[in-house]
């Protein structure tokens, strides 16, 4: 019944498609940036409501920093003026005038955030500096895609200072953990962790952890990433303190961002023919509620009981919402609102109420025997708070098992380069640590996602020596 | 024993030494740009929180659109763009190349949000279309003071759509009741509301109601404004829908917004010559906790204790902090926190042990004899909450007090033109509505804040007509 491009074999019309009829997001009238709806918007709230939680268990607090940063100060480090460069967006003219110095609009902050650390930090005792902002930036992209890659995007950027080497990494590796958690415990995404390469690091970073999804069409997603910076990005601002030994030492950084491109991956994630399917704890809407009837009695009847369910559910914290357009069938509702991915349908008609019971769909299951169950009414609160959390475990066992599924073992680049682009997935290897190794893969128009921790492969992929690490390559967004 | 300006004589002076050596806000490399420290920001985040949750309840979805406009879309209502031509900053490259078509960086959003609703409102089941922003917004001003006028600054953006004239006006309305209620319920700042003058109109606006506060010297702020705008502004954009009986009509629109201006009048309200007073809803730390030890052993004793009562005030929904620094005096700590403005202080040492009591310390009142009481510690949570209530009560009734003393009645501008700027405080008067009159106080640099409804004054305060209405006249901010 749907009318959405074919999934598996145009995925990327699927996707266009979806979530401008969903109402997620629309194009705007800027080149590059996108409008993101109420439906999408609600999303990244409860997702901003989740990681700013974590941030601030982490004992980071959040500040604001200007939007127009003095150009000067991007080029101050010469790696991440480098990287950022071409893709600036700048002011050159405020108030009427042409400005003396132009402004960039923030690409990111470590510059003038580093500007502000060496004001507050002077001594050991200033230390750690944990600090969080939640913000937009700007890249000057070329081609965009919503909530992938586009011109301007939200996101929080953490940035830390601290005394030792160790403690950076500490940090580091505690913001990673935090968003693999975030996507696999509460968006129901399963992902990899690990090290990026030299040439897939941040500009001006030492060390760039990243985490990495495999999507519906088998591509990868880089999904956010947190960086060790280079000692000497600090130290180009001047950050500097006096250490309990009266010595003067340059403290070591972190950097780490959550961005709005998780929506993105939810629905690359989850999404199917019917639609989209929002996992149950990030749903605006958990349960959509249907009122069923034909004469006005059983209307108010039937509205009656549902509202009652209603408050029950609301009380509960569960997010429902009655549907209660008139001059629309329910069959049509039910189409509406599968599309839009709610996790639970809750349907009330006249025989429900002789039998004090409801109906409840899942929209994960496509088989009718599993889809619907009958449920007392005293039952549904824990009924609906149950289904939510099966819906949850069968999106991450679906999309882990995919995962899985398209997980390869690749020895050499024969093996694998000719048929990446025919055959996404993950292809892990083994690599000598060499760039012009690394080089052969994007001949193929694949990069190395990450470093694993496993080992299986002994030899490079693309030459003779012995392999150092395994990574994994694919095709990626 | 504070070292602060004198708050009386030297406001200004004690306003930016203040905000500054308390850790709310920071100058920025930026020129008129600020940087919004952990604490100054916690504040901002309890607004926002309370606000945003209002806003739902008056059925406002939130959604996020472009931060960059194309240039020619300010231009498109006339009045619009002569307001804020002046204020602009423009990107003129982008990604290394001229932009063929400039990009402004907004400085309110009415332009690409009438754009998109033009697309979404076709039909009159579209409406009312009510949705808001959270966002930084930037015009270019030449003087500026932190939170209360600065390039860039946060605030949320309300935008709706309605069929009739009066629904637009009810939601305005509804608007600025929230704002009044967030004021005075919220941050217990006393507030005035009324319309503004068709000269002091938002630029594209039919009406634009304010809230208008008086601050510590008597000077005028206006909190934040709500406005219904000119039909011709959504016109202007071919934001049409089809009504129930076919016909195209344009729709009533409203737009709102609360910024981060309400930090700074806060702490331009209820400051003393000690330092910042943080009202209690808003206080980042309602409660500071301050062990007394002499021994190790004293110290193992009392730390115990209050680490038991700071988990009961915790769980209890207090924001409570221990200051368990060491080599620091208690005399010291109690000095910095009240800097700081922290409502309530809880002391415990040996003998509160002994007592099973703690002391807490009301942060406004200056009088000894009442600023201590002696609590037993099962009481703890119950005396707190009841001081937080108090000092909210009491910041309110005190704020209001100071208001209703400068509150001047005035006939002439004879009266009250020439003591203006030595005597502050408002000038309730009366007004003919014309702008030959109301330019009158502007050569005394004052302005007129608001219309009121209550009408005292019969004759207009600079020529012989009768007064159509009162006025409230002030130097402001």
């Amino acid at each position: 019944m749907s009318t959405l491009p074919d999934i598996n074999t145009h995925f990327a019309e699927w996707y266009q498609e979806i979530i401008v009829k969903t109402g997620i997001i629309d194009s705007s009238p800027t080149r590059g940036c996108f409008v993101i709806r109420p439906y999408g918007y609600a999303m990244w709230e409860l997702i901003q409501r989740h990681v700013d939680d974590k941030i601030k268990v982490l004992g980071v607090e959040n500040a604001y920093f200007p939007l127009l940063i003095p150009k000067s100060f991007l080029s101050k480090e010469e790696k991440h003026i480098e990287g950022f460069s071409p893709e600036l967006a700048v002011v050159t003219h405020g108030g009427g005038k042409e400005l003396e110095e132009p402004l960039v609009v923030r690409p990111t902050s470590e510059t003038i955030i580093y500007y502000m650390f060496s004001r507050w930090i002077t001594s050991y005792r200033d230390l750690p500096l944990k600090i969080n902002q939640w913000a937009n930036v700007v890249r000057w992209e070329m081609r965009t895609r919503p909530f992938v890659r586009s011109l301007e995007f939200l996101w929080q950027e953490g940035h830390t200072a601290h005394r030792t080497h160790e403690e950076a990494v500490e940090m580091a590796l505690a913001a990673l953990e935090m968003y693999r958690s975030t996507y696999e415990d509460f968006l129901a995404v399963p992902v990899v962790t690990g090290m990026k390469t030299d040439s897939e690091r941040f500009a001006g970073a030492d060390r760039t952890y990243t985490v990495e999804g495999l999507m519906h069409d088998g591509k990868g997603l880089q999904m956010c990433t947190s960086h060790v910076l280079a000692h000497s990005f600090p130290a180009s601002f001047d950050v500097q303190y006096q250490d309990a030994d009266g010595a003067r030492k340059v403290p070591y950084c972190t950097s780490w961002g959550f961005t709005t491109r998780s929506v993105g991956a939810i629905i690359m994630t989850h999404g199917d023919q019917q639609g989209l399917i929002i996992p149950p704890k990030v749903a605006p809407i958990q349960v959509i509620m249907i009122p069923i009837y034909k004469t006005d009695e059983e209307r108010v009847l039937v509205m009656d009981r549902i509202k009652q369910i209603y408050s029950t559910l609301n009380g509960a914290g569960v997010r429902a919402k009655i549907d209660d357009r008139e001059g629309m069938t329910p069959g049509a509702k039910y189409f509406e609102w599968e599309e839009k991915g709610v996790p639970v349908r809750l349907e009330l008609g006249p025989k429900d109420l002789q039998n004090n019971s409801v109906v409840l769909a899942n929209r994960v299951e496509q088989e009718k025997t599993k889809k619907k169950s009958f449920v007392a009414v005293d039952q549904v609160v824990e009924q609906v708070q149950n289904l939510l959390q099966i819906i949850h475990a069968t999106l991450y066992d679906r999309a882990k098992a995919r995962m899985q599924a398209q997980w390869h073992q690749a020895d050499k680049i024969a093996d694998f380069g000719p048929i990446m682009d025919a055959k996404h997935g993950w292809y892990q290897t083994g690599w000598c640590g060499a760039a012009e190794c690394e080089a052969v893969v994007k001949q193929y128009k694949g990069t190395i996602r990450c470093l694993l921790e496993e080992k299986k492969h002994n030899s490079c992929f693309a030459c003779d020596a012995d392999s150092k690490v395994d990574v994994l390559v694919a095709k990626a967004y």
